[in-house]
């Protein structure tokens, strides 16, 4: 499972050195993205931008941080993508050059009217770099813009056409926008710095990572503009009900993140002691998958009573450059990665928490670390609901055939699969009072039913994908 | 002075690891732009490409050649850019996605009627990622496209509107179409190997390297349709008296490549011929200026009946790594670049080839150095005009206030500022009779008349370079 | 703080591609040492080796692996290294030729008599190559191999000659020999795969990460040889008390490990709960220093009764690339890395459990967030004495006057500077009984009691540094 | 046929970046090894060192030179190996700690007898790290060092042992020396620049590249040694005839460079005249084979009366990064880096002249390349004789069984394999007399007959590679 991307701009009075402090903004934000990132800077209308496959420490040296100079504002991103989408084209921002202004667009989520809105576009005679939706959402506001007086307006008229999730931040020669769909699938936020600069994030980490102070939320539908007249909020296409993706809490924000006023790591203390209320075990230990099942395995301890203890070692030098060892030692590869305390479970009644299963192999082979180091019993608990349909607002998720949830009709027969001794999942009531109170999630995955209308190809394209007539056999992939 | 770029393109019967081929086609052109380069593959329609800043040794290894998998259409293009232009948007081959097929386009040349083009373009919706003429001539193929039946019908009416130089291969999913504009600026010319597959190239040096047979020259004005149905010409747009770039002979093509029917080797020879007979002086030794001063010291030698000496040792390993060192060695660095052979012209009278001179100061350091080594006298030969005036088709040359032979009154002024005891230029006449025979080339850098009319705001922004207002503060640069 | 070294060796009985097992090891070593890596193959007696400055991940990649081919014993290297000491011929393994049979050593402690082993082997004729023990420990083993019939045997007397702190692996044509000080400084453990290949590693976690069992300890004083012949013990300098560095149990090695039958997770939970005997404290929550404060808060939080609390979120994708941000930025660079989870402390008397202090600024800065994320008080707890004396045996201690510990007079005066409201260190009594029962460690730098008689020379220059005269002026270093 | 190495050495009155000037002056020697380069920097005896595999630009940027510091004394190598001898340990400048001061040396030749000094060493305690000579002739001298004043005199009585090749510089901590072995196999001069620093190196192509004059060769068997109290020789080694390897004036140096008082390219122009008069022939053009073959070509052309022509063009982006293409288009691979100039050959008889003939199969190569571009007639001459015995002092050769002229009778045969219509041979005699006089040159490699004894299993070891006994099984190779 993957989350999109991750946003980032920022907006100062004064020029300075500011790509230093869209850096910081996108460590914060790597966890929402690992494949590719990028920065772009205006210094009074003149774009500079720099962006590459890598992870934030890789692409950006001092080197190329002082290229990109001094500006007063600046947009970065972190990107993952699905196959096939690793071309340079794909990465954001995506800056555009246009007579009416030079743009750069950074997005998190997904459209369901990409095909037709990019169809629409082509048929105009525009052409097409890449693959992303980002592209399809900076046409429509070029093609508004030549109708309308300003930007934000165009912005504005873009989003009536736009269908899906998006989290956006752009930047024109002289203003900081950002702007979220009406559902609000995809988290924003944006704060202040004491010194005044504004900042928007996907994150509020983000914003402690550059001393600002979180102020809100980016309302869904609402369109914040940021320039030297202040900060202005067009909230035209703000009243729907809110349908924030329920996994942005127990799976894609950083703990210390505060979304919609919920902090992140308290929600995943509730779902924990939620499950320990749902789903109680006699047991002597409960330890978590590090590292996003720990702070469920405490919720849990703190509900049942149960003792917290650490069971794993999760190795961190482990990064994408490790080399899984030949066929052989693939299982051993697990080992690497993860090692049990074998003193914290050993003779053990064991609950083991985790946050989500997606086929089963992992879970499998924990299970099995813990068998060997002597846990008598293992008790699985998952602090979500089993994840049975597509997602089609930004998150990449296994195909239908592969979810173990699909594959087998119970609770009970996964368990047996993945050799635990019991397993229960959170139930989908719990995860709506995951910030405390009822709220409205978007639970597509769990529930099959979606915020909005899935136009039909779109429906079937996320697992079968089939492409439009007038797109097969063009595929282009590049590095 | 630099050239601007170098097109590839191959279409084989059968699919293949056809990228190697483009490969061995770019490095026998990498003379003609060092310092991007790109490969685009077509694979029964799904395109791959890969492209980067860097030599063609740099940015292709095994592994990214193997990336680009099997195909039986392949471009590629090397790429020299001026300032600002490093963005990796410009690298070329632009390859785009459209409805109508994917495109991907090689082009060498300039267009003198891009701003406009790219207004319109911009007025109907139109985005660019770059600032290269080349996504003005493919957004003008794609918006013909959507009215006519073919892509070649397309870029037939592209043609009618593209001013300039322009000599182009253009990828489809299933043909390679080539085409030059109606002045034929730059070179490009087309074979076969004995298997059948067809090459395109801008010069035919490319053709050796991949074992293809030289045919002939596109003509100007044609448009070559390479594919199932076999080689189609259309030559609806031929006509014009030819206009091709005499620098081409001079200092940019590979001596080995055949242009127009004239070997580019003999061309230079007979330079220096010229030469001898227009400006002849009595000396012991005539040396060239490797690489380029060469052939027409032996052509000056020839003629003269002078010998031939080897005057200097040019280092092969002085690339882009080598670091000039600091100030006080700048001098020294001419001599870790170029030595000279004392024993070729120590107590000699010296007459120096060179193939131009554009700010007079290594030429300056050049003659220095052979008086350090003993030379009694250094008459120095250029073996072309003196360069006066702006080239609006594709060549970089240095602003005007640089130009020595615009700073100074005479090549008697001149060879009093570099120190030697005469100086000589070709005269154009001579250059027009390059090829043996009276030839009609474009002479604008030497004359000031150019065969095409020159836009008023492009006629000043070649020295000048204002932008047009509704690009003021919109520069974009990137890595 | 830092450990210097991890050392991994392997023998099997037939050949395979040996390197992917030492290259599992080495990532499970990673922590004892990230400056740079090694490992040495032996395929019937030829010797590969590859070595450089980097994270295993980041010097081994499939190539390297592969070109290590295969082999029946290998030996690999983590390194940290002080300051003049990061060039190339310091890298260990140690790869030598010599006619009585190449050897590759790995190391791991410090030598108190190398200045004058050195000196010795010069006068012979001896030439150094670079600055660590390492070199003189080869050297002090060929020397006595000239006068033995084996390997061992020289190994044997080189010990008796060697005074410090080693834990080694050394590779034969055909043995693997580990051996380990009298003392016992450094942790040293062999252990077995299912299919028989022996295992020698600084950890256990080493042994876990390639599938072999845990046997037992290397004993100080043991030699360790293994080869067709099987596993032979030789004890002859075994009998010292055990001195292994307390260290290892409070900060260096991996939780998952165990050494001398104590499983390091446990004796951090137990100096947890030490501490909050010793100094109990009224408060909220307890919460740890990621990573290494974490047991022992979990421990202290356990024994008080004082709930657990999750305090800080650190951000994993933070590495060496990382570049901390200009002057101003400092400050806000500790919260790139660790950011305060406001929820956990906000409104509560704090708990705070790290494992050590050595300057006091990072101490301050993490007290200085808690506050300003609203904790009420902050009580500093650290699990292990105050560090106050140098450390001859292999440690990285800061210089005297940089220790906050040595420049204030007590516990308080500390509490002050960091700004807690109240500060304690474990006990060095407590520290002896980390494993459960009264134990022998060196606990040099807490006391100033060392087990070994340091050299007077050698005292001083931990802190102070002079060479040896006939060193003077002959510092080399390089890349 | 490879070059071993270039050495450079450079001491200068006053402190400063010095490591630039080694960097220009290793530039300048880079034709004579292209695997590795180092310079080691000593700045008041305090040594730094950096050293790696790679050209001088892929190994030296800004950073690295500026990491070496200033310094008033520098060496530095370029190196060319052998099979297995890729070890970071046998990249030069060797450089050593040790009591009696660090030393840093490079060195140019090869030792016959270093298998005897090398065992000698090792009974003595000594350990190798890596294949090369360099080491033994460090130990050599250190081991002499101990029972001497000083370092020279310890050079002095090292190269009483020492025997073979080599051409050396060894910075101490106050001095430059420069040693040349008695028969001065391979080239070593020295010159100063205007400012007084004094300058040692392989050629004098060197030393023009830094600004300074050669002053003369040091002579076979002389000690140069530089300091504060100024240039001091010591000759007492001098007198015995000299025996240049011959194939430095015909092959290895760099035409600009001055050796023995002789410019290397009029040395070659020579072997081309006296190719001329001893194997004449009817033909219509003279062209060399790029680089070397040129300046023979010219020669011949002059002494023969035929014209001189430029017949290929060397494609002069092909280096390392050169990937061969597949098996079936190996044969274009030729064409890529040398293509056949049409215009010069076709329809002619042609004499080609290359510098040397080693397998034959490029040879045969570029006849054929000639033949597809219409040449009537192809002569070859060769500026060597025929290469048919090893050489024991620094050039690698192949194996016997490789060599065409040692597998074929006659050059006759030999013609008739490569497809020539005629092919002839400098003469040995002539060889001799390339520097104008009778000269006593090492020609060993054609004659068999060599300047010093071979020792018995030395001569056998440069075609059957037996190690001694004790070496066996013991090869150590790394990256």
């Amino acid at each position: 499972m993957h989350e999109e991307c991750g946003v980032f701009g920022i907006w100062t009075q004064d020029r300075r050195k500011i790509a230093w402090k869209v850096y910081s903004g996108l460590y914060a934000l790597q966890h929402r993205g690992q494949e590719s990132c990028g920065i772009a800077v205006s210094c009074d209308g003149v774009f500079r931008h720099q962006k590459e496959n890598g992870l934030v420490g890789e692409v950006f040296d001092s080197r190329r941080l002082e290229q990109l100079g001094e500006g007063n504002i600046a947009v970065g991103h972190v990107r993952y993508s699905t196959t096939g989408g690793k071309s340079h084209s794909n990465i954001q921002p995506i800056v555009i050059r246009h007579m009416k202004g030079n743009l750069a667009l950074c997005h998190n989520g997904n459209l369901v009217n990409a095909g037709a809105l990019r169809m629409q576009h082509e048929l105009n005679g525009g052409i097409y770099h890449g693959t992303t939706d980002t592209e399809t959402i900076i046409y429509t506001i070029v093609s508004e813009r030549l109708r309308t007086a300003s930007t934000e307006e165009a912005v504005h008229r873009a989003m009536i056409k736009l269908q899906g999730a998006y989290s956006c931040v752009l930047m024109t020669a002289t203003k900081l926008i950002a702007f979220r769909d009406p559902c609000g699938f995809r988290p924003l936020c944006w704060g202040q710095t004491p010194a005044g600069d504004c900042v928007v994030a996907s994150e509020s980490c983000a914003l402690d990572a550059v001393g600002a102070a979180l102020i809100r939320d980016i309302e869904p539908g609402e369109i914040l503009v940021i320039g030297e007249e202040g900060v202005i909020s067009d909230r035209r296409l703000c009243g729907n009900a809110p349908s924030l993706c329920v996994f942005e809490y127990i799976y894609f924000a950083r703990p210390d993140s505060v979304i919609e006023g919920a902090p992140v790591h308290l929600t995943r203390l509730r779902a924990g002691r939620f499950l320990a209320g749902e789903d109680p075990v006699d047991a002597d230990v409960v330890v978590g998958v590090p590292d996003s099942g720990i702070d469920a395995a405490l919720g849990y301890a703190q509900e049942s009573g149960i003792p917290y203890g650490v069971g794993f070692l999760k190795n961190k030098y482990i990064g994408r450059s490790f080399i899984a060892p030949s066929q052989e030692l693939r299982e051993t590869a697990v080992r690497i990665k993860l090692n049990v305390i074998r003193d914290s479970v050993a003779g053990k009644r064991v609950v083991l928490i985790d946050d989500s299963i997606v086929r089963g192999t992992t879970s499998g082979r924990i299970v099995r670390l813990l068998r060997e180091a002597g846990a008598k019993e293992v008790h699985m608990r998952i602090s979500s609901p089993p994840f049975r349909h597509p997602c089609y607002f930004g998150t990449d998720v296994d195909s239908r055939e592969n979810l173990i949830a699909c594959r087998l009709p119970s609770a009970d027969a996964i368990a047996e699969e993945i050799g635990a001794d019991s397993l229960a999942f959170l139930s989908v009531q719990a995860a709506h009072r995951l910030t405390g109170e009822a709220c409205s999630f978007c639970d597509g995955c769990f529930s099959g039913r979606y915020p909005i209308p899935i136009p039909e190809d779109q429906g079937k394209s996320k697992f079968e994908q089939p492409l439009p007539t007038a797109y097969k056999k063009q595929h282009i992939s590049c590095h």
